[in-house]
């Protein structure tokens, strides 16, 4: 191990981002490398480490009673794990040729530079906000961070109305809606696409809809927030689309995030057509023998359509955070991609989705079978059974599976692993109608819902290559 | 394709067996071939076609109302897919070189030859009945048919004692105790291994003691039931093991099945270690050109240890049936083999097992490393998140995934068919730590518990390189 200012001293890393890529990261290093050999300086412009942003959504509905739950570790627990972390405190500027990073105190405004021997930018991403009037208005709120979280909590709890309207019907959109009727809110969702859930085929989409509409949630589609209007106090009190205008005593947008690597963009970093952190197998930036970059900020290989994408969803971070550690402490360890699995659910319906997209199908340039089938969580005969919608894609002629989408009852998310590791496999869906899944009557079928998918999918490849 | 008795005349499928891979396998020659082209006739013994033998345990307990809900299809819908099933006609003779069965009326008694061209065995499995005195007398009950389940019910209908001693603790010995126990009886199980599911490595079998205790079943272990008393009304009253007697006012048998294989064996058919028929890929029996196999009758590849093995279980008998039925009408479809996947629960505990336990991998002459992880099947802060134990089998120096075991509360069971893909796939546990598993806070921790354990599982196996 090479190590700089001599003999005896330690290596100094700096890490940029004080959540979960980043912290992992700082941790798996100390795993591996005690203080002796290597310093660890984090730095978090924001007050809390480590929290949980998927989980936001169930303290905003009450299902997590409080906001400390979300925390995996705190930031004392952080420096007792010999982690010099710096809270409240902004990474500026990012001097690749000096090895060094500028920080600011974000309350003292106080700014000097750190050096490093190496370093990991974990920077996260940032919500989009809409470029329109009244974006900024008091009363809307994005959801990315805890202090987002606890900032929404509070204007929900300062205004007596109680009509709220959520910008976008992805991920975030539909969880933060319900987390929002549960709160006892009246719920308009307003969505770009012309359904909800545009990470699934718009077929399977009108599943969620149909879910969200029960739980009386207004959806509008087709349609894009212009303007938001404001009241006398300031505050926002309606939204307007093109086409109408809608009353909302808080408002919530959910309409996905970008990466943030504005410091990455100043510093000549490689960055992607979708604007994250280019990095090679080991997540070190292409072309940069000590920096790594991990989680939300970077662009990740999606390993059935070969092309880089960005998804910003913890389970990656903390991948990536991990295979940085073991890098970073002189180890190896690669994260090879992501075959695009999400899961979700909206009151009791769970949504789940890995691979292709008829529309990335498309634009990959594949050719594809498609079948949608209709099955049950467990045998039919078993109390409990709910239905299940399986959607399967597999490429024309070699019979490749492409993706699968599952929207349903209890047991639908999570059989999406099922696919998700037949892709990683590189399976096709012939070799898919053989695989030796779980069969009891309370658990499945005699033939498991994603098994009848591939059976279907698999004659119709047969029939096709006649 | 060619014909026999001339051109013009269908070919003639025989069917021994109308039970899941018997019926699956006409079902599917019908739906590849019309009667013009294949005539299909099918013997079953029993009154019963196509029905969920797993299901019985929840018929008996109570959760599935009634008989009929457990028959996938009635003789007489099988009947309108003009195929000739001729119910309580049992086959008593298969003459290979003659081409033709001989079948017997089971009430007249009458019997008589019919030719096939081709011929499919599915004559499935029995129940061990243990060799001791008593073994036959009314209210000792064996559970795999419906004449069975209903003889079962019969009995506890007519006895007032609220005594069940259940014999065996595998899947349907566990299963049936619980029924019992839902049914308000006082169960003893007795075991002759030292902790219930002996499909599990014995670690992970004690959590299903606990979760059995709990429920009020007393267990006793190390114990053979040696002796079966009667009462003055030639009913069981008791059984006896070498160090104590238990009263019984009924007697369940779950100590297993073998494969029904008789007629086979007469016919000189290749039999394996364990009893079954030996098959090829497409489920030929071995060297008979013209003479198919499936379901509880035959021996399988275990993918994993590359060894044959008999497993009575209802998903492959379908998939068995299906391959047959599509290489009898004239297709190709293979049953590469399966990888020894079986799920169970017994109250609110999930029970899941794939590929090798440790006693397989020593038998098989692997070294292994072996892990045991304890996480939850939400993130820890959601609400219902409950505990899973995860244990996991790798090679050692390779790193190839062995097996996986899986015991905890909901989302528990079936998390065991990720294991069975990635077994499938021959992945190694560090691959598997990349896996790209659905994450949301309703449905697993940031780390699925699955990861969890790979990753345990990876640094031992790195450990053990060094």
């Amino acid at each position: 191990m090479s190590m700089s200012g001599g003999r005896g001293t330690a290596e100094r890393l700096v890490v940029i981002g004080g959540d979960a890529a980043g912290m992992s990261a700082a941790s798996q290093a100390r795993r591996m490398r005690g203080p002796d050999e290597l310093e660890i300086v984090a730095f978090e412009r924001g007050r809390f480490t480590s929290f949980s942003a998927c989980g936001i959504p169930y303290w905003v509905g009450g299902d997590v009673p409080e906001r400390e739950r979300l925390i995996a570790r705190s930031p004392e627990e952080h420096r007792e794990r010999d982690i010099d972390l710096r809270m409240r405190t902004e990474v500026t500027e990012i001097d690749v040729a000096g090895q060094r990073v500028r920080a600011r105190d974000v309350d003292s405004g106080a700014g000097s530079w750190t050096p490093y021997d190496k370093l990991v930018i974990a920077t996260g991403a940032r919500p989009i906000r809409p470029d329109m009037p009244g974006a900024d208005a008091p009363g809307v709120h994005g959801v990315q961070t805890l202090d987002d979280g606890q900032a929404l909590l509070d204007s929900l709890a300062r205004t007596r109305g109680r009509r709220a309207v959520v910008v976008g019907a992805g991920y975030i959109g539909v969880e933060m809606a319900e987390a929002l009727v549960n709160r006892g809110y009246e719920v308009t969702v307003v969505n770009r696409g012309k359904e909800p859930m545009a990470t699934l085929d718009p077929d399977m989409g009108r599943l969620v809809r149909r879910a969200m509409s029960g739980m009386g949630i207004t959806m509008v589609d087709d349609a894009e927030v212009t303007k938001v209007f404001t009241g006398e106090d300031g505050r926002v009190r309606a939204v307007a689309t093109q086409d109408a205008e809608y009353s909302a005593d808080v408002v919530v947008l959910g309409i996905g995030v970008r990466p943030e690597t504005s410091l990455a963009r100043t510093a000549g970093l490689p960055l992607g057509a979708h604007g994250g952190l280019l990095t090679d197998l080991a997540m070190r930036v292409r072309g940069h023998e000590n920096i790594w970059a991990g989680g939300d900020c970077v662009e990740v290989l999606d390993l059935v359509s070969g092309q880089e994408r960005h998804i910003a969803l913890g389970t990656h971070a903390n991948k990536h955070g991990q295979v940085i550690g073991m890098n970073v402490g002189g180890g190896y360890a690669t994260f090879p991609g992501v075959v695009g699995t999400a899961v979700s659910k909206v009151c009791a319906l769970e949504i789940a989705r890995t691979g292709l997209r008829e529309k990335d199908a498309r634009r990959a340039g594949l050719q594809y079978e498609t079948v949608t089938i209709e099955s049950t969580s467990r045998a039919g005969y078993y109390p409990g059974a709910s239905l299940m919608t399986v959607k399967m894609l597999a490429e024309r002629r070699t019979g490749r599976l492409l993706g699968v989408q599952i929207v349903g009852g209890e047991g639908a998310a999570k059989r999406v692993d099922i696919a998700a590791v037949a892709l990683t496999a590189r399976m096709t869906v012939e070799e898919m109608t053989a695989l030796d899944l779980g069969y009891a009557p309370p658990f499945s079928p005699v033939w498991d819902p994603v098994l009848v998918a591939a059976r279907k999918a698999a004659a119709k490849v047969r029939a096709g290559a006649r």
